[in-house]
């Protein structure tokens, strides 16, 4: 059962479909949302509009955002502050991406080059803080105390997990139960705030904000497991950054930690030769992906991922069945079958 | 009329009285803002208090939060939310530090090295972004949109202050006015925020919002003049940061705009090798500091400093003569006179 090798241009076009679908369901919120993050990142001094522009373009998936607008349709709240928290959301990630472009000195974020690459570290860490401070300044705009408690808070737990993933690097030591604080906090959590924000607006009872941010917090897991498997597996046109690029700096994910524990006393002087000590041999990043496929690492995460979503998708139980419903549930899939 | 040498003992033991008088006006305060300020960078993880405890260990003057508490004293204000907002705002000067050190690359910072220095780029960028998620929460905390909306605007502004002097960096064609807006955006409307941001808790009129506004603006613009002309004539224990270290990294403040305009020829050639090419021979700094004693420049950057003290102690009197008002007059003179 090789199911990561399934990523042929029949699923990939089924894949499309589902991201395609959620796409259509918000896109006259998220040429809104377009609007605002560039009114946003307007000003006098003309080089943040030219490098937070760039970022912009750069694009991404706007994941996030779309996952905000399609929870307020499916909270059904009618007014115009999900325009302000999908932006808010947008730049807060833009913010952790463009400070942590600094900190693992990738090349490449998105199949472009970085915005630390082109403009140096001082940009990076200044137009990351002006994005973040414009993050803050979208929320206040939202004149709801509670949701902005929610905001500045997942802000902290975002840095906490930044700091225990820098502090976990090179460590072989961290175990996946580790790993998985780690990435809850610095992507799971903001899944979570990003999908049970609009609950907040329309005062919904607690059970459906729980289940909302249960949602999101396992849709969140599922997504970085994935992205984690990804730098291991993707080709760079797919995803967008280098492959290879978490091997080569010795971050510990959950390929390296699986890998690990299964390893024989070779395969563990290799992982210790490049993870631990960062000795990276000609062809030892080939070396490392062959060792993952020979001990079923990439196919067991993936069903790992599987397992969080699944538990996303039950998250929505309580939610009567609508358009809405359907395509979050689908994005779910999405999420964890996408090889970008 | 050397005005910058009477920097003797008899003048640092009365500026020292000046800055005494404010502490105990506000020591009960301030050692709520100390407690609050430990209590908010405790965490799980280990590492965060530990840089971060360095950091406050470190100190500084605290001159922010202490205006801060002398300004609520000054608006009579009764509630506990100054605390708050005083260790707020010295959360966000401490984190616009650690990027500063990162940028910068300078050394030492109040006279220890600084976290950059010790702990490196990714730890200075990671708990800068702590710290202003933290400030983020205490300033949420105050449960007060319109303080927010000042507060979060501030830190745009910042930001936008810090990218503006990033630009100007070895750009000899920078003016004096270029420069004034630099230093307003990075440093004096944080000064501004916090003298003001006290009165809208009193919801004072309009009048005395603006005087403190305008008192803090003033302050905070004197506070940077002196903070630049201490780079080319402190000595190390007094200032705390390495001399000179504005001069190695071609930072454009006035000392060099001054000396720029008055240059003759040689001159002129000795600051576009050092400052624009960045080529510093042994000895350059000690011939760009006695060309600004030549040039008469430290001397005429303190009487523009004395103009905004003059500006800021005028702001205030449309308030009542009070102890807290004078200890605030006082301070402005703490503040020019300092030399360190």
């Amino acid at each position: 059962m090789v199911l990561l090798y399934k990523y042929d241009s029949e699923s990939n076009s089924n894949n499309q479909k589902k991201f395609d679908e959620l796409k259509q369901l918000i896109t006259n919120d998220l040429k809104k949302v377009d609007f605002l993050i560039k009114q946003k990142i307007n000003n006098k001094v003309s080089y943040i509009p030219k490098v937070a522009g760039y970022l912009v373009k750069a694009g991404g998936k706007r994941i996030r955002p779309m996952l905000c607008l399609a929870c307020a349709k499916l909270c059904n709240y009618k007014g115009q502050k999900h325009i302000n928290l999908s932006a808010c959301i947008e730049f807060i990630h833009t913010a952790t991406l463009l400070h942590d472009d600094v900190i693992d000195e990738s090349k490449k974020r998105r199949g472009l080059k970085t915005a630390n690459d082109i403009w140096g570290n001082k940009s990076s860490v200044l137009v990351g803080d002006f994005l973040l401070s414009k993050s803050f300044e979208l929320m206040t705009e939202v004149e709801n105390i509670e949701v902005l408690k929610i905001l500045s808070e997942t802000s902290s737990i975002i840095v906490e997990g930044e700091i225990s993933q820098m502090l976990s690097n090179r460590d072989i030591t961290t175990t996946e139960d580790e790993y998985l604080e780690i990435i809850k906090s610095k992507t799971a959590h903001l899944f979570a705030t990003t999908s049970k924000i609009n609950s907040y607006l329309v005062k919904y009872p607690d059970k459906y904000k729980n289940a909302l941010d249960s949602f999101g917090m396992n849709l969140g897991t599922a997504f970085q497991l994935i992205d984690d498997l990804l730098d291991y597996k993707s080709v760079e046109k797919d995803i967008g950054k280098m492959v290879g690029d978490d091997f080569k700096e010795g971050k510990i994910t959950l390929p390296i930690i699986l890998a690990l524990r299964r390893s024989n006393k070779i395969e563990n002087n290799f992982w210790k030769k490049t993870i631990q000590d960062g000795q990276i041999d000609p062809g030892d990043f080939q070396k490392a992906c062959s060792i993952l496929k020979k001990r079923k690492v990439l196919d067991d995460i993936y069903t790992r991922a599987k397992h969080y979503g699944a538990i996303a998708k039950d998250a929505l139980g309580i939610f009567d069945n609508s358009k809405e419903k359907n395509i979050l549930l689908n994005i779910v899939d999405f999420v964890i079958d996408r090889n970008f």
